[in-house]
């Protein structure tokens, strides 16, 4: 860690500063400048506070060097995290099909779809049981009972299922889930994330809307900390003034965490467009810039899906874009 | 609601639009326009599924005309919500001064903080127990015995605690806190919006980094629908581009939740800005922008404070501060 | 356009509202609903100011219902514009690449920079010789110098030549440049635009930081409505609070604009995200996205480049990027 | 300037890159730290190019001390900045009002609207003559017919006069305009500010929509650097995903600008809500927070604007507001 020094500070105030740095156990390297002096900390200061440092009087600016996340940083471990869900890897150089139903409705609508993104190439099975909904009047997911469903279809199809949680107390019902999405409203939910971080499960995190890479990076970190280090991070679109999308999907995410982290990235090109007909560009865009994976929605009867059908793929659309999935994806092998 | 088709759509395609709408119940008004036609919709249209309609095929545009909340809306309530915690009111024209440290951190500390503040003008106390924090590796509060010394220094001060809440589960501890705060981060925690709806006690809700006005109200509107009317919503800065402070303190939200909504607004400037030295202008702007009230953070020694020091005002400066929002208030009167 | 009155108006307000609209040619449809009313607007309301009329009491909100641009609009143009330069076509399924140094900095660099690039697949050679800088002590161009450089690299090797504009003034400069770029500071600077309407040339046209893609339209309007239709949109990356990269490309912008207009479209993958090592994968989801073309900044030797180092790739680089390109495009045909 | 290198760059690199630092004047101080070495750059680091050298493949980041504004600097003139304009000051703890319709549409409607905004207190006349639209289509103003009308009024009234001017070709029309405004869309038209900073006047800078504080300031910079130094800075709404008003009136500007800068700072609080009746709660709101003035769109006759007539306040309400606002500032006092 940096601080840099205002023009003017006495060396009284700097010794005091020193002392007190000294006092947390780090070293103090001083370098004078013309106009500033710059103190350069040496030893662990992953616990000194950057805003506090920063607020001193005394202090122009403060500069952290190494990141914050330990756990979840490639410069501690370089090789890439890849995490295996029955038949499925994620994180290897595949590129992995995850798709279903934005909601649970029926068992029928979740058997059939399940079956028919199967047969289309989908390694896994999506669907909402516990829906965040940002009205209280609209319909909020079929809970336990749309679990139960997701079950049945995995049963029938063998399709290891995704499914997200909402709040740590309903994590009995997700005993047999095989990946636990936390959504992005939830990606600070600290005491969800350290509950999740003493599970032995694959969690897939998705970034907040206004939420920066090194933000989502800590919260795997906090499901890290605790134990869990199978974390699957996901692009799913940040908020920005653009009105034509849902949201703005940044896939220089892809290779920034990439670069950042050793953990699989997916990303999600339904939720973070709102819009059918963008999927499939948006999808092929995402495997050419290097995902590990993506996350669809589909619906046997898109218009009348009880949540998000306009972002909602046919089975067959989705088969086209599965088909052209793969196509760019063994281009760049 | 308004449904514009797109040009070229068929009689036929538009009389299965209008049969689908009939069926829920609504009416429809057909006008035809030179390029397009659109359909009004008569009725309750609340559970229309807005990106649904705008998803088919046929349609060009779909624009909702009355708001999605009810309870928290004023056209249905035209008068102010004015909240009583003890001798004080929120929302009844006058300005209320929530403050105190950003974390309880000792007896002595909150204690002395809470006297300090009291005498300054301060009508209620605010201290984290529960702290979110973007790292694992920080502190993060005392938790039930931060609650405890809370309760302490309301006994010793007669001033009503406001403090967060991060979880449902931790429910229990907050029985006798007078106001339970849910911070940016929990916004959409709507699992925890339905629990606060089911008590009896105000409910501080701040909006989050990325949410606008609307969802802040439906966020309130979970609280409301659940039974507990009484809600204070909190503007405490937004995410934009901008790097100078830590959030961007959006002052334009008080006269429109006013305008929106007949519930308490208050500002939080510590947390927008994140440095000490901009709390003051801050604090004044918000007053004259017609806040029914203010949360500051204010802490005995502020270079030492566990968390947020950068933006926490000494108990002198705060007292300065709020003389200088007492002038502000009353020459508006 | 819709205009929805508030509850209450009077029938003698809603008259004079209507009489009004009728003054300007206008038809109106009156559609009566439960709690509110909705004035259809008929005819040509291009010209009517939808502020305006939101800014009346009586009215609750305005809708337009189409696009206020025209000649961008593949509504009325639904075939793609192919732009022809030298041999080279943008816009017909073909991928252009354009390439070049950020700022021509001498005879040799542009030279070899140019003859690297064409062999590498290159259709067209770009260069800044006009450079906005956002300090005025930071290298501004060789501006009249660098055309001609670039004309001289241009004879040496036949590839066409973009280069940036930055005021009307210098329009005698650029009479032999084959495509003019506005850049995104300059997207709504209309005198500029105006200027650029009456040329026969094409002009790249980038999308501001903090503009939406209707705005990016409309800007491309205001040239096309002085004659000049050879508009080739470029999106930039955009303005948001991620700071990994130095701006947020969106990718989304390609599938949305080709179905809003039938300009041509390229990205930017270098200014986007302003780190060199990320150009590989954005240009290659830009490619599976869609986009019509790419415009890479390449240097012979970047770290000493003038500006902008940062981002620029070497030829070497740019060879295996460009033979990566083709291999998605192939993919997709 | 502080270069920090990456873990496990060798002697020999290093060596290399001080070389480089070396020859271009610089002192270079070497601080080895635990994890990572970091060079302190000494002497005038106002030329190196800060993201060449963050690209080098051995550097981890790079941070600049010193802000590279100079003019436009406190910490080099701790003095505030007083601009005269007739008998009007800005910047000496005065508060000034500039008011006036958006567009100049009359002789009538100027002289009308120039008497009634002296009467109510405003010190400056504004109109906007060249007008930037976002349509093509949309009245652009009255152009050199309008800054007549404007110089009329000057005449009648004594006002002096704030107009905008949209491209260093119309600098002739200017001579007799008293403060020169550059707006939002401009502010980085760079070489406007070249030709802005020859004059001997004062100029008006608004703030890009999407452009942090210390953009805003280098453009100042750009405009001292040519030897005016009368640079007015303007906060009038930042672009965010917020809806409700055009704009997000970014109030902490003031402060900060105020600590960074010693140039006098204004807020247009009509622009940046596009919504009347939010003019007075964020006038109020912008004199609290310690501008030095307001720039407040008034119309004889709202509803028939030509432009912005959204956000035009009529004399009478314009009259209430100033009356306000001397009211918070001399509270404040």
């Amino acid at each position: 860690m940096i601080t840099v020094l205002k023009h003017g500070v006495t060396k009284q105030q700097r010794d005091q500063l020193i002392e007190w740095f000294e006092e947390q156990g780090l070293g103090v390297h001083i370098s004078e400048g013309q106009y500033q002096t710059v103190l350069g900390l040496i030893g662990d200061t992953s616990r000194v506070d950057e805003e506090l440092v920063a607020s001193l009087e005394m202090v122009d600016s403060v500069k952290r060097i190494s990141e914050p996340f330990k756990k979840a940083n490639r410069k501690f471990h370089p090789e890439n995290t890849v995490i295996r869900v029955g038949d499925v890897t994620i994180g290897d150089g595949s590129m992995v099909m995850i798709a279903g139903p934005c909601s649970v409705e029926s068992e029928e609508q979740i058997l059939e779809v399940a079956s028919r993104v199967k047969a289309a190439g989908a390694g896994l099975l999506r669907g909402g049981a516990f829906k965040p909904r940002t009205s209280p009047y609209d319909f909020q997911g079929m809970r336990a009972e749309g679990i139960e469903l997701l079950l049945e279809a995995k049963k029938a199809t063998g399709l290891p299922i995704v499914t997200e949680i909402m709040s740590a107390a309903h994590l009995p019902l997700f005993e047999d889930v095989d990946i636990i999405q936390v959504g992005a409203r939830s990606m600070q939910n600290f005491e969800l994330l350290k509950e999740l971080g003493k599970l032995h499960k694959p969690i897939l995190l998705k970034r907040g809307l206004a939420n920066t890479l090194k933000e989502l990076l800590m919260s795997a970190e906090y499901i890290m900390a605790g134990g869990n280090e199978q974390v699957i991070l996901c692009e799913r679109g940040i908020r920005t003034y653009e009105t034509f999308t849902r949201n703005t999907l940044d896939l220089s995410a892809v290779p920034a965490l990439r670069e950042l982290s050793h953990l699989p990235i997916i990303v999600d090109p339904s939720h973070a467009t709102g819009i059918a007909r963008m999927v499939e560009p948006m999808a092929l865009a995402a495997t050419a810039a290097g995902a590990d994976g993506l996350i669809i929605e589909v619906h046997n009867n898109p218009p009348k899906a009880l949540c998000d059908g306009a972002q909602s793929l046919t089975p067959d659309q989705f088969a086209q874009v599965a088909e052209k999935v793969r196509k760019v994806h063994a281009a760049l092998q």
